[in-house]
């Protein structure tokens, strides 16, 4: 058993909906949540500041005395793995986990994976994907438009910019047939609804935030690091930005109200 | 007569739609480019913030001993005039040039103005015009996607994503039957086509980095500042984030090819 808090990290928001999914599946896990909103978005950055900006992010929530590192962000998770893997306690990222449910999923074989640009050009679920079974066909495509759809409120279900912007990205995988998607961004469940529209409904989108809350859950397990029962939970939110405009988007990520504290902190420092 | 060159800044690569109008308008004088790609977008972060980078920008450029500093960003211009304006040399930003040019223009007095959030919260545009004429009937409208739209290339004159999106945020301006229009962020030339459509092709769209290149003509003429007629203007363009970045796109706002050194720089040493 062991109360300390979970470490999160995103480049902004959007890991919010892997907090959100983690407040499902352990509900009695305290929270430390760290969107650096101030140096958003990571995905169309250079490798080079990606991996600058991981390493920052990821001693501020050490000093936390946290017991696990979520990196719930496809970039980072893309990038800097093994910054996150040299960690003196459990790192998480979306990649392993994602792959693996969707491999689960699949029944043709036929996998697609929708990403940042910063991802995408990776490579990190393509590799993932090919370790698992070297006979998927994998297809890719970079929707950089996604994030800023989400973070400028065009998410209402039917939105016709949106929709549309759907429709253009995800063309040429519908053209390729593919039966499983892996949403590899935490923004885009929000948009989930013109996603499965532009591609039909029988395809299933994989959650790359719902499947890391799962595999954190069985690691915490395995290593005896689960909290105890009767523990009373705490989220700590903090962002390198305003706080006001986390506050004004936050509850459309986590899908109710924001149940924290919410500081601003200068990331530059670490 | 100064052959030193100008300083020209952006948060990112749209400050290139202006350097492409002071090519244009003063085709003798050299040019240093700053544009901020490692820490774009300004426009949705926070004053404090924009305050901190712009001070870092102007360090930057003064320490190639330019004649004037241009600030090419409306969200910069709305936010850090006070720092601009204690420069040693002479600072110009898009607002008051832009103002004027859109006062000029105006037969009924009903002018609108697009930019970032940044610079439609800072009330700049609006204020400046309403010092010209306390009678003219303002309308303001942020327009935050418009420069994620230019960024990822949704950019064809008919692009259906870019045109739905214009037609948003232009509904309310239109029926408010405004004359005139500012484009108050240097990304927004590149989807003229978009917005006068949206709007009808008979209202007039002021460009301000045009209107910002016209004033600096001036204001160099003034002091006796500009270049020697034959001089050989050399162009540099220095970045935050990857140059490979700013080779994808730069070619795009610079309306032709890319004429100079392309330099990678570390602007939080400033």
């Amino acid at each position: 058993m062991d109360n300390r808090p979970i470490g999160v990290f995103d480049s902004g928001l959007g890991g919010l909906t892997a907090v959100k999914e983690l407040k499902r599946v352990l509900p009695n896990e305290s929270i430390i949540y760290f969107g650096d909103t101030g140096r958003i978005p990571y995905g169309t950055r250079s490798r080079e500041t990606i991996i600058k900006y991981a390493k920052q992010d990821m001693k501020f929530l050490m000093q936390y005395n946290v017991k696990a590192i979520v990196a719930a962000c496809g970039t980072v998770s893309s990038t800097a793995s093994k910054i996150g893997n040299a960690l003196p306690v459990p790192y998480i990222d979306v990649i392993g986990p994602t792959a693996k449910a969707a491999a689960e999923a699949t029944k043709t074989g036929r996998i697609g994976v929708l990403g940042t640009s910063a991802t995408i050009n990776s490579g990190s679920f393509y590799n993932a994907l090919k370790q698992i079974n070297r006979d998927f066909e994998v297809f890719t495509e970079p929707c950089p438009l996604f994030v800023n759809l989400v973070e400028n409120g065009f998410v209402s279900p039917g939105d016709e910019v949106t929709q549309l912007a759907a429709q253009r990205y995800l063309a040429a995988m519908k053209a390729d047939d593919v039966d499983t998607i892996i949403l590899g961004c935490t923004h885009f469940p929000i948009i989930k609804w013109a996603i499965g529209a532009a591609v039909g409904e029988k395809v299933k989108l994989i959650d790359s935030g719902r499947e890391t809350a799962r595999h954190l859950a069985k690691v915490l397990e395995e290593k005896n690091l689960l909290a105890q029962d009767n523990a009373e939970p705490e989220y700590r939110y903090c962002v390198s930005d305003s706080v006001q405009g986390f506050r004004n988007v936050a509850e459309l990520f986590l899908g109710g109200a924001i149940d924290g504290d919410i500081v601003r902190i200068d990331i530059e420092r670490y």
